[in-house]
């Protein structure tokens, strides 16, 4: 394995993967911080000061970051989540010292400046706003709301109009001190790179970031229920999630191998069931979000508001029948996916470096890929099904429905029959 | 360059990348033929045999064909588009015999049975449902009818309910026969692969495909005018559309040039200046989609109903002084962007496959990377501005608006301001 690990005397982690044929880097910073670490008046601070990093620093205007990195050919982008924010560059070998000075000023010296905090809080507005106009974007934050009601971990990662606009530069400038420290941040970089030169170039840039380990956040409970909007819209979009499993979890391998088997791809039992037998869908599928201390099953379906009842008896009867008769073959498929997923991302310099940065925040340390196949091999048509009976009886379902039509309560009493209690 | 290509008896060329470093390999067959070699009573007949192929063989249930490449670790997906249609295979290298044969066969020998025929029917039906849900999608299938009415090109590719119910077997067969053959397809394979092993299976599995080369589709008319409707959303999702170049004009690179100066990333001059400056936007955005005779600058903006006017006067403003002004300083940034994009691609399989196969359908042959390069090297500032002042006097914009409020008519109105005569 290529693989190469530093951990900096402030705690930050550097991982390196040299892939040698490829021209082109990937350069990550992670923080492993995101909405859910946010106080009960900072919603939205997260997200907000992601975008303010964009917006200048001492050295450079928000129009240098984006001309100096774009002047080599290169990218830069972000993204927050839950329980991490990362930072990206892609540029060729040579601006790769550059990029990880651009990541490196716009998250140490930011400059916070009011006039450019008010027009991103703007933009921010307008991205609500999109985000309303996509309901197969925004059922995600209902659902989300539902499974884990009045805790940062159920709040909408953008926030809302009002406290978006609500947040200073004192209010940015304390959040970041609070949660972009060393021992919480790993910096990745893949590709065209080399290790000792990559560290390097970190010591000297990232030394700023100190201060102790990172803070537990509250434990999060998933609660579950119903949440129904009507809406004047072509489709009802639903979305069902169910109370899973957190990252390091030994049954985790499992679980994601019953999800792939009931909604993981074109041969799994909802697809073929629910689209290619009964045509009721364009859009349906499973998959599995672990966190750090919890996990959430979700699941997808758009359809005709007069086959809602339809759709989500068959969608119950597929979950509660795939616990008790996922057989030989379909495990196998699963393990046949997962692994190739695996192999696949190693290929590409992006998908490595977000799945080393992942490992880092998660486990602590890079792990082997005989490892991951391991667990992936260890999953057994027992064991996969008992994943999917402790899924079931581990609580009440949460469901999500927006769009027309008088069928949206059904969705919702439907689902609760998934409710089993354990035997 | 590994790049090897094969014409083989048919007609059908065979062009492959192996890439040494890979363990997955991609898979691609393109057809030359999309939504615009419908005839007027076919529309949507294209992407519904995409579909179709998917659902059966003589020899594979749509189950078994889902099944066979999943039990593998691959996946199979397609695509169809105004002038091609693909259909992919990405699989580790011991499976590439086996994903050539499903896709062969898929091709070569569907079942079109009625009762799948029937239900994909229904699925197609619940992807328009869910692409009228999706405003920043829909706005596009509004332009696409502004910029070119009454003509295939301008149909949107996923059709009308009533027109994707009115096909039988009958007539997809004649679709296929007519338009899926030899000298208009292109079987692609990058990565794990090897040249003469995947010609071989190509040899074998292809040959029905033969026929007269391909049709020259009747000459696009971009004709432009506006197409407004107010719908309850939170944002006004604004496209605008100009007369733009054909795959083999001189002049694209400029052109490409001109539009990614304007607003190709982060410090293009509509995103510096509508969102950076004026909090305007969330998303705002052009590009350029060449055809084979015509080609289309595409720009997207949402924004709130109140900034409609002042977002179009300064797009409109940007567009005309981008054509006057670009400097050196934004055509070198520009042209970084562009080979480092080229350089990007090659690293990947899946975009190595795409990008040979459209070379091979508009240019039929591989263009090696230097002459790629040098075409971008040869913009200047002042081809560039030429390219954009012929953008803006070729003819009238095309503007789609779909949103609240009684902005909506001012857009159209001051996109039209973007018409000048030739001088």
């Amino acid at each position: 394995m290529s693989v190469e690990v530093t951990r900096l005397p402030t705690g930050l982690v550097v991982v390196t993967d040299a892939m040698p044929h490829l021209e082109t880097a990937a350069l990550g910073v992670w923080v492993g911080s995101g909405s859910r670490d946010e106080q009960p008046d900072e919603h939205g601070i997260s997200h907000l000061l992601e975008h303010m990093a964009f917006k200048g620093t001492s050295r450079r205007t928000a129009r240098q970051i984006a001309e100096e990195i774009e002047a080599v050919g290169g990218d830069l982008n972000a993204a927050t989540s839950v329980e991490t924010t990362a930072y990206y560059a892609r540029v060729l070998r040579g601006p790769v010292p550059l990029a990880l000075d651009v990541l490196s000023d716009i998250l140490a010296d930011p400059a916070f400046d009011p006039e450019e905090l008010r027009r991103e809080q703007n933009v921010i507005v307008q991205e609500i706003g999109a985000s309303e106009d996509a309901p197969d974007d925004l059922i995600w934050d209902k659902l989300q709301e539902t499974a884990f009601p009045s805790q940062p971990i159920g709040r909408s990662i953008l926030g809302t109009p009002a406290t978006v606009r609500s947040f200073d530069r004192s209010r940015l400038g304390a959040y970041l001190r609070r949660n972009y420290r060393g021992p919480d941040m790993i910096v990745v970089a893949t590709g065209a790179v080399e290790h000792l030169a990559v560290v390097a170039e970190v010591e000297s840039r990232f030394a700023s970031f100190a201060g102790p380990g990172p803070v537990t956040p509250e434990p999060a409970r998933f609660i579950g229920g119903s949440r129904i909007e009507t809406r004047d819209l072509e489709q009802v979009h639903i979305a069902l999630a169910m109370h899973g499993l957190p990252h390091r979890d030994p049954n985790l391998p499992s679980l994601q191998v019953f999800t792939n088997v009931l909604g993981g791809g074109m041969s799994s039992r909802l697809f073929q069931e629910v689209r290619e037998q009964r045509g009721l869908c364009y859009a349906i599928y499973a998959f599995h979000a672990p966190y750090s201390d919890v996990g959430m099953f979700g699941l997808y379906a758009g359809t005709d508001a007069a086959d809602v009842p339809e759709l989500m008896h068959v969608v119950v009867g597929e979950i509660n029948a795939a616990a008790e008769t996922i057989n030989e073959a379909e495990v196998a498929r699963a393990k046949a996916q997962m692994k190739a997923g695996l192999l696949m991302a190693l290929e590409s310099s992006t998908a490595r470096a977000e799945q080393l940065a992942r490992q880092l925040l998660n486990w602590g340390r890079p792990i082997p890929l005989q490892e991951l196949v391991a667990k992936i091999e260890a999953v057994t048509v027992e064991s996969a099904r008992a994943a999917g009976r402790a899924l079931i009886t581990r609580g009440r379902p949460a469901i999500a429905a927006l769009g027309p039509g008088p069928g949206l309560e059904s969705a919702a009493t439907i689902a609760d029959s998934l409710a089993r209690r354990a035997a």
